[in-house]
């Protein structure tokens, strides 16, 4: 027996997803939304490249005292937890005060607070200010939701969930979507996850079901990491070929490639 | 009609430009002068990266306590003001009140002033300190320069004024050269235009005339930016061959690529 | 006469140091031990994306309030000067306070303390709580070694000591290696040298002897360097080749190119 190193795409996938996809990406490309991001230093880069690559512009900026001006001249907020600092936390109340009153969707991406009271507890903070996406690996989700199912979280807190992985699932609690694209090397590589949100607010931007924003964002991140793994030699490679793919990305590789049930 | 992937050399271009700038990108490869850059974090490492690619040295403390050292052990100073926060926006005061008592020469990279009233406050307070070079995109000169012309900013503002962009403009309101090379994968990176700040730093720090050094600055990493595309599939590849190109330059590639006039 | 472009291996190499190293490296690869860098910001994410490449798991957040939380929940501590600022600075007199009481092993890279006096001072109050490894260029170590000898320093401060450089040397006073490994190419990347520190870390977890994991360390970074540089073209292809090889070397690579005395 022998194991293909492309997976072929599932037979049962719905139709539906990938010309909604391939529609959203080209919307991003042509709309150029400018995306606020609240992230972890080590992540900024990655991330700001992450949305360049697909035609959405980074702002990055932290300050407490001016971050509500961003949040005004941008169209989503994209929050992250990573090396969170006192400076950043007060930066994100301030910005996730400020965001539904602009009537700018934003995302929570709850990065380690499985290792992290204080974390936790903030994230619970936020959680109550209903993100309109929560991003998180399993054992981050798992801090929220009981049983570790994404869905009770989703119905719990009012918002669309996003647990990524091996394989990566989507719900707000009625709808649910399983993506099982991406590779091994996404997790040798720094700030993928951190990007993966990055480029989830490039898509609530343009699109205001957050469960179809998420699905799309997903799955262009997992059918591009597919393609830039079958070119990399190693995790160094893998993050150059990435932002290529996702340059490059057009609907007949998600149609080819994406697999979602 | 074919349109030809790397344009003509411009046939008006000043021949003096050309052995300036390869004299100059010889001397920083030889002499490694040291540059203290107060830069925003998503900017620090493609900053670092293009000064070492062409032999100078990257300094990058920005603790408002030590700066001074800092400041007094390297040759230049560039200020972005990217990210701006509270404590680098001390670091920058102290520098940049440093850096005319000790002989260094400094440059302002007004990051992003058309989306902050408040940066744009504090960019127009360090204007006043009489920096040697200023380097921004249209947006950011026009905030400073009526009816957007860098011109009335140089002259204003007793400095030199670099506005980059599809093509990039060095005036001294006497002096002015057009450098048309460079392309749109540069603007498809982030932190390419810092970047781009921090080698005319070096520049700055051994050519005392400011525009000569400009010009020089912005042709090589046009020139580099132009080699680079011609190599890369997309902004990822793109950011690796720009250093090896910045590494790499000969004064051939300034004669044969450059488009200045 | 030619000049190789790859080094012959040593003759007189202690055949002891070839295995050892291949095996804590597959440790490394197995048991994944997670790493706590209080790290400069330039040298986030090449640290990160070392660790990961050789199957280590990175943690990074430096908020004084939490980072004890943060050195329990991790195998060894990392504690690098570069860029210090006081928040950094609190974290860090935090971490090393808790790391001995919890039993972890910690390095101290002290970052051009040749260029502040205050920075020198902070360094000399760390290696008073005796970190298992120091590791710096020639400048930084004879800050702190009589005549620039790492094997004073080791002896003074009860600690071993790498020097880094065109050769790296690791001493505890009494046992010394040399390394001949590595690339010009490793100097003209930012923060290689702070990744090499964040390797150490990830060998410390799973060696209680300093010596040993320090060896084994700058001999996978400068083999996996010199690997990396026969393939590169520069500096940027460079960075990223590093990374390609640190995650595809193998015992026989170690073999084949270490040069150890």
């Amino acid at each position: 027996m022998t194991v293909p190193s492309v997976p072929e795409p599932a037979a049962a996938a719905p139709a539906a997803v990938f010309p909604a996809a391939a529609g959203l990406l080209a919307r991003v490309r042509e709309e150029r939304p400018m995306v606020h991001c609240l992230t972890n230093p080590a992540a900024l880069t990655l991330s700001a490249n992450v949305l360049l690559a697909v035609g959405a512009e980074p702002s990055l900026s932290a300050d407490p005292e001016t971050v509500r001006d961003f949040v005004a001249g941008t169209s989503a907020l994209v929050v992250n937890l990573g090396m969170l600092d006192p400076a950043r936390e007060a930066a994100i109340l301030a910005a996730t005060e400020a965001a539904p009153e602009l009537g700018r969707p934003w995302l929570l991406d709850p990065v380690k607070v499985e290792l992290s009271p204080s974390r936790r507890k903030f994230a619970r903070r936020l959680l109550a200010r209903r993100p309109a996406l929560v991003r998180g690996n399993a054992a981050e989700i798992a801090c929220f939701a009981e049983g570790g199912d994404p869905r009770t979280l989703a119905c719990a807190a009012g918002t669309v969930v996003a647990r990524t992985g091996p394989s990566d699932l989507v719900t707000d609690g009625a709808r649910t979507a399983e993506i099982a694209n991406g590779s091994p090397l996404m997790a040798a590589v720094t700030a993928v996850g951190c990007a993966a949100s990055a480029l989830a607010g490039a898509f609530l931007a343009i699109e205001p079901d957050s469960w179809t924003a998420a699905v799309a964002a997903l799955l262009v991140m997992g059918v591009a990491g597919e393609l830039a793994a079958a070119r990399a030699r190693g995790p160094g490679s893998f993050a150059v070929e990435l932002l290529d793919a996702l340059y490059r990305l057009d609907e007949r590789d998600l149609l080819e490639r994406g697999r979602v049930r």
